[in-house]
């Protein structure tokens, strides 16, 4: 049988593709992937289960159960629901890996991720270099690697996407140490998060990436009815309201081609 | 009412979404782009049309009556399937932002692209610097500028994904000049055609960007059921067949992580 990893887009139920609804009906068992997603899917998903339980697969699940789901692959047909399209995670290459080194066959099912559909806010998607992921600094723990690629990316005269952090089902360092399954509220970066971090990161490496004038559009629910998308200065952008999660901050090369400046203007903060 | 852009994945119906289909039921009528496609999809959507017809959009067509498309959007719901994701070529950006200009609603509904498909390879998606296009050489025409990034890109330590030239309903020059609407037939460039490009911008440009031992892989009608995936150095890639369109080609970056190593091997031809 098959192991299929099936991407279910950037929103809903409705980003679903037929292909993926067709395997979720027919499949033996159905992981959902809870660590890279905020799980607003999961009721809607539940109408294509043909009453099968969705099971609930964190990150921990996924690394330390990698070989038994594989093996249950080798004679039923599993699924497992990635939100986005299920190549953007490293912990599920890990897992297609192992599946092709034990023989066990996997199959993809595509869908939409947001490398891909920021080209919504009329940046041209190719104008792109290297993507980022913005973590939640934790005390001194400041990381820099993304304020580097930003640099190098300007440089060459391309735009950067920022993914911005989400903490699941994460525990305090008590807890983990009790060993005790207390986890804390999930966490997600906001636009004005990502864009302090930034700041702070300029004040103390001096490299000129970033000012309050750099222009910026700050992406939220790509995809979905309420999306919203907000260009301007990283100055404006860092008190503006982006409402509920995912949120995503693209940092402009400051040489905007013609149409992507009139795309600026139209969602230019007013 | 509205614009709606509606992607329609990499390859078959089965990889439209359930909101794309809602749409195209409800809609007055439906536009199906032909430029970036090779129109395989076509006889499986009309299932989705509830009997309207499926008006094909060629290039011209877009560009040229795009008032005219916009000025039916302002009282019918018009869908336009664009193959992909509908933000990934400029043409779509600048009908969106025609619209947005006039003040007619533009909605679009994601989907998979080979920008974040290309995963699938095992290449870490955030590892690839700004995609390239390879276009036909014409004779003498010989443009460099993808030589150029792919250089840029490895000395970055980035991946490069090679999109290959689509060419439907081009016109010999004497067609064109008599006006006369004799179409010739559609190529695909192959990955084949591709490497031999390259070889002859590296025996003309000397960067050493490119060798017969440089790592790539190529990839064919990704996502469909008989997708093709063989890593391999460009010698090695260069008499691989790879079968019917569409064809990609990914220049690694030499050092490959672990995990890429890995995928690498499995992939790698026989």
């Amino acid at each position: 049988m098959v192991l299929y990893l099936i991407g279910t887009g950037l929103n809903d139920e409705r980003d679903m593709t037929l292909g993926g609804i067709e395997l979720m009906k027919a499949a033996d068992k159905i992981y959902l992937e809870s660590y890279t997603s905020i799980l607003s899917q999961r009721a809607d998903l539940m109408k294509y289960t043909n009453g099968k339980q969705l099971i609930e697969a964190d990150r921990k699940m996924v690394e330390e159960n990698c070989d038994e789901i594989i093996e249950e692959a080798r004679n039923k047909s599993i699924v497992l629901l990635v939100v986005g399209d299920p190549f953007c995670a490293t912990t599920h290459s890990d897992l297609v890996l192992r599946a092709y080194e034990k023989d066990v066959k996997v199959e993809v099912q595509h869908n939409a991720s947001i490398i891909s559909a920021i080209g919504c806010t009329g940046l041209q998607v190719y104008r792109f270099g290297e993507t980022v992921s913005i973590p939640f600094f934790d005390g001194s723990w400041q990381p820099s690697s993304f304020y580097d690629k930003i640099k190098a990316n300007i440089e060459r005269g391309l735009h950067t996407l920022c993914l911005l952090d989400i903490k699941v089902k994460e525990q305090t360092i008590e807890n983990m140490m009790r060993n005790r399954p207390i986890f804390e509220p999930p966490r997600f970066m906001t636009v004005n998060q990502a864009i302090s971090q930034l700041f702070i990161l300029e004040d103390k490496l001096k490299q000129s990436v970033i000012s309050p004038n750099s222009l910026a559009i700050g992406v939220a629910r790509i995809g979905s009815s309420d999306q919203k998308i907000v260009s301007g200065t990283l100055c404006e952008l860092s008190d503006t309201d982006f409402g509920s999660p995912l949120h995503s901050l693209v940092i402009c090369h400051p040489d905007l081609h013609l149409i992507e400046q009139r795309f600026f203007e139209i969602y230019r903060k007013k």
